[in-house]
């Protein structure tokens, strides 16, 4: 039921065709997702600048383009994460405007290119290996509106090389730090600033590493008390979270 | 070397009186960490209203009290952490002006009661069990200067109580939300804001609870893009995080 | 806004006190819970029968005993689960009628004894170091209106004593099955018999059985295809779901 | 020994032509299963509706075939799971009345289609990575007589979608819910209906979600006492015992 | 129905005055524990020596003391394991001819003292703090009839210790192995002899030893094809099969 | 020092051309393997009819075949287990009387067909993916000289075809029980026979399966005393004991 | 048989009172042990200055007492490690000259003070809750005659504190580096170093940290090439290896 | 800022020219790399001998070729590890002089090869299986200067074949040790050797050596004390530890 029909209902009411008992029966099954879409409407516009998103992992090249189109009409960016290369030649052929980054898989059309954010977003990452991750990390970053810089190659045996940056560190509003390994970076960075820290463990390393299980269980009991924690590999919502904490 | 130093050097230099070698040797091996102090105090002041903090978990009852003693002479705000209840004794008997938390072992002297925050932080809980860790949440939002309110017991399986306080979570610049069991609260609510949300797995449960594991993993796999998230039990830390999100 | 109020609303814009817009207006934004909450009772109507219960864990004596008189001014039935012996005493000097079984630390007031199941529920247990799990389930399951049947020591390493038992298994119209150790019992009996088989992990064993993992882990794999599973030590969940299986 | 040797023997004794000794000495030693196997008869009879069942992975398509050509001599209704596409093809080419799931992998002979189940099975799934595993639980409850509906793609972090869905949840008579990363689903459901949940944990997800661990774990500790759980992608298992649960 | 009511059936029959069907049917539902009886009569006899055991861990001392004097009335030889001081000292009382070693907390009747092994058995440990463990197994092995040795302390770090121990493994028809930490021992020794070695995995140790997993999960994919692994800190069982690997 | 050295040593020393302290010295600092060797004859001698074996699993084809034929010149009977298809191709072409299982990858060269048991070997497993590792167990036992029996399909869910099987299971002097998914088999065997039960855990099942962790664990924790446990999958091992025990 | 047996065999050989034959096969079963206790003695006087050392934790204080009086009577320096204060009340009382250090529960004999190390040790830990396992290893490092400087509390979220150690760190031969929590701190000194750093993961933390798993984890994948890893909170062992490295 | 520039600026702070406000204004923001690099260098002077390396796992051909041409430019040595046989081809294409090693996948540019080591460096390995870790080993510790031997295949369930390598062991000034399966080796040797042992856990093993984990907790809990430990696999950091300790 939407506003239209909740009008009409109750000007029926209004003109006596309707009397009070059906109107109280029909209201108390009025089905929730009526109201609560408008709510949803409401906060889809809260949500200004937020692309619409499509997680590539475990769907077809067709499926991916079908859903990309589709969301593409009513959207004026467009995030596609995880896609193959498949994937990602047969969504550009459909959407020249797309942008494709072969390295974290995203695909990302980007007409809205709005500013929103309060300051900067800083991207960094540990070594080489990890650039995937904030490869993704920046391309959200960037589709959901905010200024965005990037360091790499920072690790925490080269302590030098980190120091070096704290200038830059310190211009960032939020961060967003990859790192795979003993996932010790964020602490590191998160003793250096004041500000929010989203630590991104990553999957790279080998062995005691188990696939990012050291660096997540490192992330989660840093000592430093800005740092939070998303899931292995996942630079789209490290970036996605830091994107809220810039927004004014 | 503090800044009174570098300037006397810098003053023989001009004088004639230390060469321009011997200035380089000397500054070449400056100590960083003077400089860096410098910095440090810069940091400090961006980070106006951070209580010093200190965590009780594995001190002794003097320990506490000795360095609550030493802090709080410089600070105008204090707060210990996981403090048994015979440390709390030992602390309020030396420190008047200190709150106790009997819950979450909690100590709290809250001189500056500076608000600095954008908007309210939003602290949640699960269930009843779930408390401890949102009162440390909450003690330490409010000591860090934030408005804050209060939900309570508002499990993901009695989904009705939890719709009927979506406008109260509308209201938060930022939630902190603490689960214990299977942790699925914060994708629930990270569903219904805009907002970022700080989900604090907590130790409650039992069998395969395995003491947070299970809602630890649960939130950091979440299938909300606005979820973070924080160590077992880490209700400071959560909120620290918020804080930093609240601030202008 | 409950139904009175929704009917004085409806009332007013019959009466043409209220226009239409402002009906609209009130009406988008009538608060869910209220709806939800006739749903809630309607809800509640269907599960009569279904005990108010407190999980006494982790609550004080004090905290048990004040929601057990509040809860139970309003419901026929009360089970407590886990609760300590000294949680126990004071329950029971404020409820003269409440039952207390010291293995399972359950406390039961069970004033409406209608049955309500369709059949028998059978409780197993493998060995006697399960039986306060075994009794858990047996005090939900009569509380909740089954007839009920129990079935002691029938590990799967006397395969003979559960075959000599196959006759009374097969009258059960669910099963709830607790086993510790390896965990096979619910794979052997559900191999017995064609109604489902709830099985309940223990944390009974030591070294390899990791406080029920193994357990665990054993019943969701099971072999047999009737077989689900619920938390370790979970005999109010094993029945309670049983006593559902059970109802018309 | 079946009814017909045991008939015999008696008659032998009653003829006086074998005496009670040796009577006794051969029943003592009767091979249990054939006494047994009446059992299993009248057994499978209380099982109408049960199809034959042949889990495909890690057979050949050869071995598939011959068991599906030989089980299907005696049954009305078979069903594969778990077959390649190879497989498929093997099976299709030899039974041409057999149905193939692409998605899921499942082959179906569906022949006795009489409806057994006192209600209807609602197959619900978090995502569009899980609907393999909902079409696998779907296919089976089909073809052990269940009026079944499925409602896809309705995860705990759209809950507006999930509650405008309410009144087709309360419609089942059990539900089956699929859901990998967090495995929050089940609890939110379990939350809104009175009827036994059957929880299947996907392997969907990475990362932290462990190939369905995350999940697993979520689901065995829900809050929703109605819930129970199958292994990891058992869409078939949870079907079975939701059509126990669903017949008369 | 054991044998003298088959024997009364059968000359029901042969006397006429029980018909053949009737005697069918009364044997077709004869219990399956009264044939299978005679069968666990006969394997008891097999198993001639093998004492009534008592796992003493999570029950009473009551409990203990009671079912100990049962059994006690009909076999020879009675083992408790894992049993309290507190119950030690209840059943000593009870039964003054037990003996008991409190470190491993067994509790031995020991009235036949035949010997049944074809050989000795070799109790072996790797550390003072593994003899619990160790004497758990001698006591049991004794109990069983066999000649035991025992050689205590030979880690494998202290290689010539155990180099200097050969001629005395050698003599070993079975060995039983018991280590904490790494658990190396049983692989060493596996090299040494080329008899079955038992090798049980013990929760001595800390950190990385995770309460005898590592022993557990070293001893399992030993180099050496001779060793087969029981369960943590299983002094008994370990014992056990050794004393039937030494039957004759 | 081989015995030559060793007694041209002495023979010096008996002729006064090596005085006392010179020989001393040389034997102070004999080579240990050398006397050791002469051990390792005699203790090989032990141990007629073990034959040489080969771990294929990460040998190239070649190492394989070099090492096959090199061990073949010395020993009547060989083993190569794991082996690849190409592999076997390999081996089978070098050495023409080899015999290739492809469902266990084993390769066998089986010259010395010598009975060298006190009874039988019984080789189980529960379901028919399990049979690759009870064929290499089966393979193993015959070719250390043993008289096998095998039944295959026997899982803990279909018990009255495991108890139609207990006669042949009381045949064996010792069995070898291979099961997936929970593992349960060793347990249910365990409690029907008196001798030792070899349990072998395999990789079969999926999702809480984990590799066979789930049946390594049940196993390692049985209820059954006669249990012993080998690595996952190794059918090998666990022959290779159950031939151990299975000598005079 | 020691020297002086096997010099009498010797010269009864060149006295032609046993001849060779005989000799040949004493010395052919001549223990080991024998020979390989010469080379045990060789190898302590290699290893002058490793202390006696008792393991504490598990031992009676009755026990440790006993074995430090008769360990002291032979050397100069003792070293117990975890012993309780009761443990230690009883050793004082015994060895008058003995040291407690309350924190660590060591208790040290330090009568030999011959330094023997290249250069100094260096001892660091992260936090104060991790200076019990530094202190273990500082006393360890001093008793094996080591020159040894500490610094502690200078953890990697503190980068400025570390930085303005580095002088002092690279003073070092070998550095000992205990960290709780994430474990950070080995790799970030470890980059800032050339010289070996002993990483000993401590228990200190909660939840994720998982009693020092997350540490250990962290360490074990650290980016930095120079850091290995000791057990969790062994210190003692982390000093060991750092003794021996500092060794000439 | 580097000496060059700090020297202009203390040159115009002589001549006047700048004063020393605006001096100690850019001195104290001064870059801390800069002077930290000078650190650096003096540092990088300390590591003579220590080859440039790229770890070659994740990275195309094209960029470790890249890599490689530009860091031979500087350094006398270069070491690759990890790199794919694609990798190797066209390193060795671009730089003639460097070595393949295929088993390990090392490439190796080694010009400089001067003798840096105190000893020499033992590599010792287990199994065949485990040679090409062994190898990584041995080709990074010739690199860095070490004279090195290696022994292999001297599994500990092989005891004599280890003693008969003990004199060479006792050659070496600090082992590395590689293992697989239940790893262990190092404690084994550990205890026969009074030099540091760098235990190496390798991923060779099945079942419950869980890649490399039953290893590297067996290693990290040894029983010998002179034993630390790498990350599974990690040959080169294990040698690379090796050479440090072998530093004068």
């Amino acid at each position: 039921m939407d506003q239209t029909q909740l009008r009409e209902l109750l000007e029926r009411v209004r003109a006596g065709e309707t009397d009070v008992d059906a109107a109280v029966g029909r209201l108390r099954h009025m089905p929730f997702e009526d109201i609560g879409f408008a709510k949803v409407d409401h906060h889809r516009a809260l949500r200004h600048g937020v692309p619409e998103v499509i997680f590539g992992l475990g769907k077809t090249p067709e499926q991916v383009t079908e859903i990309a189109l589709r969301l593409q009409a009513n959207a004026s960016n467009l995030l596609v994460t995880r896609a193959s290369k498949e994937c990602a030649a047969m969504v550009l052929a459909a959407i020249p405007e797309a942008e494709h980054f072969p390295l974290s898989g995203c695909i990302r059309v980007w007409k809205d290119k709005t500013m929103r954010g309060r300051g900067k977003i800083g991207i960094v990452c540990a070594g080489t290996s990890d650039i995937p991750v904030a490869e993704e990390a920046r391309v959200t970053a960037e589709v959901m509106g905010n200024e965005v810089f990037a360091i790499h190659d920072v690790g925490v045996a080269g302590i030098h090389r980190l120091m070096s940056n704290r200038e830059k560190l310190m211009e960032a509003k939020v961060l967003v730090v990859c790192a795979g390994m003993e996932g010790a970076l964020p602490s590191a960075i998160g003793g250096l600033v004041s500000v929010p820290v989203i630590a991104v463990p990553t999957s790279i390393g080998y062995g005691a590493a188990f696939q990012g299980l050291a660096a997540m269980l490192g992330m989660l009991t840093s000592c430093a008390s800005n740092v939070t924690v998303v899931n292995i590999d996942n630079g789209f919502g490290g970036a996605y979270v830091a994107s809220l904490i810039n927004r004014p």
